[in-house]
């Protein structure tokens, strides 16, 4: 028999649908490095047509892509970049943008929904063309929706005032989109619309809309002719990425359509946590496909508990800290899932709780 | 009708397999940066397995490949690495080694087979303790079989002898084995004993061996450990690589026995390009998979107006300079492809030349 | 007639002393490059006894020492430091750490006096050995006086812990203590003592010590010879420098002492200031010899108006924005000086002010 | 009894005369980096003048200065420098164009006198443009004098030559002019005409005219603006550099005119060594004030038994390696020392030698 496994780790662990695989298995390919591979040219037309830029470049991961962007835009040595505390290119990729870009970042508090202060933002500029004392600031990076705030999205509207700093200043706007499509669904906006500020913007394929392999960065012509360069130097320049890019462009057919159900389907699960005795959700604040589930002090609870007790029913999630879990659902995941996994959690929290009942 | 295509741009350019693609379509997965894909585990293991090292790690390109391994010997800053000035790592990888690496290359002159002197390399050692002017030798690269000289092969005694050099100084050998295993079958010696000296070694899938995507690197447990958070860095962490590596695995067993017959193929092709009037191959040198075809002087041969005449006729070569064209031969070259070639190129050969006949 | 000249725009704008002209003019020399002065090994010698460690060097700059510091006990790819949000090194060297050295900077707020809090410094400290995911955090960062505060002095026992929190994560501390010898004059410990806990210190020679050029780094003789390759590469290497060290070592004879005196010229200026109508200084806060004076909110003194009209009377200053000016006291500001600051002050704030008053 | 020393490591060991200490002693000074030091801004403008350039900046270390001209002309990631492959840049900086600037080297052998064949210059040459391949050239490098060709220099056709070279591809020319004035004065060729074809140029204080520290880089007033900059990052803004500014004035009114005479004392060296059983000296190619002398192969003398016995009489030189000595004229050495030294080393020659004599 076969164990029942519910993935909840991240929605970075979906496996290739029958589609995906023989879209792979017939794609049409060639040396993209050598010159351009035509399933990837497809995918990349694509791309750039949703997101409303001249251009796209496939890349291999969102720290990459991300790593591409900041580098192309902050190419003069002596760069500074303002991004979020809690941003994923801040916390989560190395420190690539200065141990491999030599890039300066200045952070900016993240609050809560995943913005910063636009006083706090203007405030962080100095002057872009440089002066004796200070680093010239060139960019700005938004991250929609924000990870480390669960998922939260931007408005339209914010990432416009934030184009309008950057503009004001003669700075550029990078979006870290790899959820992008999340927010787009969740707000109802369209993505071209949410990113009609950036100067480039960064989308992964292999999140939410479960291909297995690769990113997409954005961005005018002579931006992704850098971009292309810096890919190479990078070791991202890859020959027949058509394979990968066969498979992409059947998530953005196949896929795309069923974030609202993956949204929906966070929603029960927030709301059936934040019901168990000593955990804490903020359902409202779940905008997408994340979850923060937060154990209430003296509650006995801990992450480490109750991880090791949803392994043991073949429910995978990742702590955050001591007393935090996170859950991502994807498409892979069934609403059967949900309630198997709100048992078998009410199981384990009851199991852990009671010797403080007696 | 299709018109007949034979690509000798490179031997990267070759199309999946019918075999490979199923292996695509049906690979085990998972997400490789969480934790391990299963696929990738089992290729990387085999790979270290032939290569005769205790790790393996799967990267993007062979370019990432060499980028990882010359950072990690070389993780601390100002160091120096030795290596030749015609290796690919010097001329054709965008500099990366020190643009994104900081390591400075101290080049040595490659001899027309593709060593440096043996002399000359210790001669240009410097303390790696350090001094106060001068940078610190950490590194010599090797590439077996060499691109610039023709895919000409280093022997397993020259390797070692340059590995005892690495030694008796504390430094690390690396070798960009991008094409390891057409110099294996070439001389008849197998890669596990080509490569014993080295501390890491970087294999190309997509090259010969006819994977669509991807690299191997090797070595050490604690090397291949830093190498991993490195690929991360760089953005070569990929998700479920699988899909890559299963290819890869089928590579191995289906092309990695036709290399012996493109060699043979490569000399048929050598042999007929030196008889044609005007033309010059040193047959003896093209001991792998290359050729190097030279146009005389005064012999109204220009490497533009023959890669011109090719192409008309669907035969498809890279120049590389105004008197030198390369060909690459590889498992979807047929001997046929060859015939046709030759004899397409003599028909060229006479129309340039015939002017001057009169 | 001469124009009475007040510079309070730093403590670096002294002039040399007619008996630190003498011994540069008298100093004996060598090339310090091929080997060692005579001068500069007695003031490297003296400096490294003075702060409790094996081994000094003299460098051209603060920014340098704390440069050389950093990347020295970073010199491995990929690290990161944590260090305040308001301090020197992140704010007002360029982003050098970063763009030169390649090392993530990891910020944590400065309280208003010049600490960070035990717990968030703790909190983000990431894995030396280092992860996939981050970089690995080798070092802290200390600055005492802490100059963005306004020269508040750190205690031996705040820095103990945090020397302890280093150990404990096997990290390293740094101490940016370009002045102090203020902080131990405040608070009447030793300079020994209050660096005992650190790894590494850089010391400013021309701010309120009063030479010309200079300053020194100190630490184990290790990391002192890894500091001399590196002050080499960064250009940092001059030849006879026993001419500046001469002058130096006059200072520390000469200047010292008088800090006590500085700092209490700047009691009397705070305190001047503070009654002023419109004008508010935390006189409490002023711990050394700087002064942070602020305008109040709607009294039509803005630190631009106020700056012009000293300028007038030869007083120098320099605004930190557009309601706080600051000011520093060193050896060459008598207690007529500031008198005289005061009274032309009092003057200026009154006319500003009369429209108002009306 | 003080020993007589006659100290030939180089000319960067001469002490400070008695008019440079008066000079320091009496200097107008201010802090530089808050602002402009008087007498730096009259011995940049001096220079500027000599060298026939907008604008100049001190610096502390010729190290800096060829450090900070090669960064800010390749200001841009991916950037390529065509230098010599003995060149001082290269050999004896410790590699911090790369392992600091991030810049990539493609060496160029030098020619015995310290040239580059043009031709092997143009074909190094890399579309500035960036490819997917190569890094973009952006500058070419020369040294005059070229020190390890024993201080050859390079004439103004040549120089001109290069820069016509730079100027078709678009490329940058920076001399590292550390002796450029041993070269104007060997050549009768002003300084300015030498460098009408650079970009910019360092130029050494503390060598042949015998300032105790510094360098001058100079360019366009751009240029100069943006190698401020990079002043400050490096570390190399220093506070009252007057005092080294002023010795520097000193240095070129008093010791550029001794410069001839030193290039006499050169020659007379040189002819005395070159007679001596078992020494070589290359007469002619002496141009200036070094001297490489040779050991003949079978003549039992090594460049070590040599520098001891020197040694032991006070004369102080360094080998180049087990066979070459290399010796430094300047302005401090006597023609007695000379005749000392020719002295006191044919002694040396005749007891190493007379054992194969008997």
């Amino acid at each position: 028999m076969v164990m029942r496994i519910v993935d909840l780790r991240s929605d970075t662990v979906t496996r290739p649908t029958d589609a995906m695989r023989e879209a792979m298995a017939s794609a049409e390919v060639d040396d993209d490095v050598l010159g351009y591979d035509p399933t990837a040219r497809r995918l990349e037309e694509e791309m750039a047509k949703i997101m409303g830029k001249e251009a796209a470049l496939f890349v291999p991961s969102g720290t990459m892509g991300n790593l591409i962007c900041v580098m192309v835009h902050c190419d003069v040595r002596g760069s500074e970049v303002i991004l979020g505390d809690t941003c994923h290119i801040h916390v989560y990729e190395n420190g690539g943008i200065s141990t491999i870009g030599g890039v300066h970042p200045k952070t900016i508090k993240n609050e809560e929904d995943g913005t910063m202060d636009l006083v706090a933002i203007e405030g962080a500029i100095r002057d872009p063309k440089g002066s004796t004392f200070y680093p010239s600031t060139r960019l700005i990076c938004l991250e929609n929706t924000h990870a480390n705030s669960g998922g939260r999205c931007l408005s339209a509207e914010y990432t416009d005032r934030v184009g309008e700093i950057a503009k004001r200043h003669g700075l550029k706007l990078h979006i870290d989109g790899a959820r992008i499509f999340n927010a787009s669904v969740a707000l109802g906006v369209s993505v071209h619309r949410l990113v009609k500020a950036a100067d480039s913007v960064s989308v992964c394929l292999s999140k939410g809309l479960g291909a297995p392999i690769g990113s997409v960065i954005v961005g005018s012509q002579s931006f992704i002719e850098k971009a292309k360069t810096l890919r190479k130097t990078l070791g991202g320049g890859m020959r027949q990425i058509g394979v990968l890019c066969a498979a992409a462009l059947v998530a953005l057919q196949e896929n795309l359509p069923k974030l609202q159900s993956d949204h929906k389907k966070t929603k029960l699960l927030a709301e059936g946590l934040n019901k168990m005795k000593g955990i804490r959700v903020n359902v409202e604040a779940m905008e997408t496909n994340m979850i923060f589930m937060d154990m209430e002090d003296g509650s006995r609870l801990t992450a480490e508990k109750l991880r090791k007790s949803l392994t043991e029913h073949g429910i995978l999630v990742i702590p955050e800290n001591s007393s935090r879990i996170r859950m991502v659902i994807h498409h892979q995941i069934t609403t059967s899932d949900v309630h198997y996994t709100l048992s078998c959690l009410q199981q384990a929290v009851q199991t852990i709780q009671e010797p403080c009942q007696n």
